[in-house]
């Protein structure tokens, strides 16, 4: 028999009002909002707030606030990760990234979906599918990465381009749904 | 003789800058600020404020922060609705949803426009068209709906799609601009 | 021998870990949270911050929190600037706004770019291309304005626009990547 948050992490439907993950949420919650009330001067308190919101992070890491996101622990990031202003990262399944991201203002990286039939996604019954993204990515201002996408090494992704789809390594994508616009020579 | 506010909410030419409408403006940040700058425990708190806040809701409502409308008198929600962070609503004219609606983050939600010519949109008239939302509807993240748009029941509307004509009940939707991508089998 | 500001002004590759850059960033992060942390009520404090903030302005602007930008002396806007809630402009180049322009909510204005080399973009080097945006230009919601664009006069950006070429005087541009939709008659 599986809790709630099994069910969650194994994306499979789940329960999200599960007391286990609302006490998990709120608890998130919290360390986002220290985060993004802190000062711009304190630095070491916040790679420190960050350091215990995400599942694994590299030894240096810089967010700029205002960051969002679900749990926290199923956001793991490599060395030299960097997020501008205003991030949104739903993690309700794992987020993996690589070394060398950086991310551009207003991006959104979504692991949670729901059904598309209304009377079940009207039980409040959702689900998620993990998102992995490479080394060295570079996403573009108010880009969106959907449920389940693997993005490859090296990719820059245009901004505003929303990823629907898997992206292999050394390309450029960009547009709704995002296409390859041209391989990046090494 | 209409006043300006009978003129907006008539979805004519008005000038925002009239004190009751000022006024009112004024009111609605004081209440949003509240609302956002809330504690992720005030459970109760956030309802009371969300409901002095919109035009009418259902019993139950819940809303992330951080949280944007014009006036919020004119936002009307059914039973269950759940806005997730960073959702803007300019609701100058009536913005009407049904139950059951489920709103990712970063959604906008604009029934407010301008003319399209220059003189006359520099003299500072503006004016809205009303937006209406059927039932059960799902709108993924940073999708954008634009001034008069009427969405049906049962509706999907794939993240990051810029919806700027109506949408019949029991599709998915997806693109810049929406498109309909297939129906929804009940 | 140029330091590493005036090479990110000229638009060369620079590095934004320069201290001099550093200190710089910081105290806009810092005009820029006492805006975003100012009350409804505090015109005149808001006014003063922009204008404290901003290269320069026109007598009067409003800009709606919560605002984000990079170094701020780089923004210039004419009489009568009006940017609505969460407008992201990274400002490493020059953004140079004409009179009378309206920024609807959730708009972002991008100079700052990188190399798409991964092994380059890795060193930390980045650069900027500046942006010019003419008079009368209102910008839809949720719009997007890539490095290096210059917007014509009396321009109509429509919500979800991504602009990634330049844009020729009076006409209406959407879509992803923006293409001219028409002519606007004056």
């Amino acid at each position: 028999m599986l809790t709630e948050k099994q069910k969650m992490l194994n994306g499979e439907l789940y329960l999200a009002s599960d007391p286990e993950l609302f006490r998990e949420r709120e608890n998130a919650r919290r360390l986002v909002r220290l985060f993004n009330q802190s000062l711009e001067t304190e630095y070491d308190r916040r790679t420190d707030l960050l350091k215990q919101l995400f599942g694994s992070t590299g030894s240096t890491l810089f967010v700029e606030p205002s960051f969002r996101c679900d749990y926290g622990y199923n956001i793991h990031v490599g060395e030299n990760f960097y997020a501008n202003f205003n991030c949104t990262i739903l993690d309700v399944c794992e987020v993996t990234i690589g070394d060398n991201c950086f991310i551009a203002p207003n991006v959104q990286i979504y692991t949670a979906t729901h059904p598309i039939n209304p009377f079940e996604r009207n039980t409040g019954a959702e689900y998620g599918k993990p998102i992995k993204i490479g080394n060295s990515v570079w996403i573009g201002g108010g880009a969106i990465i959907n449920p389940g996408v693997t993005v490859g090494d090296n990719v820059v992704i245009a901004s505003g381009s929303v990823v629907t789809k898997n992206v292999p390594d050394n390309v450029i994508v960009g547009g709704n749904p995002a296409r390859i616009i041209r391989e990046i020579e090494l």
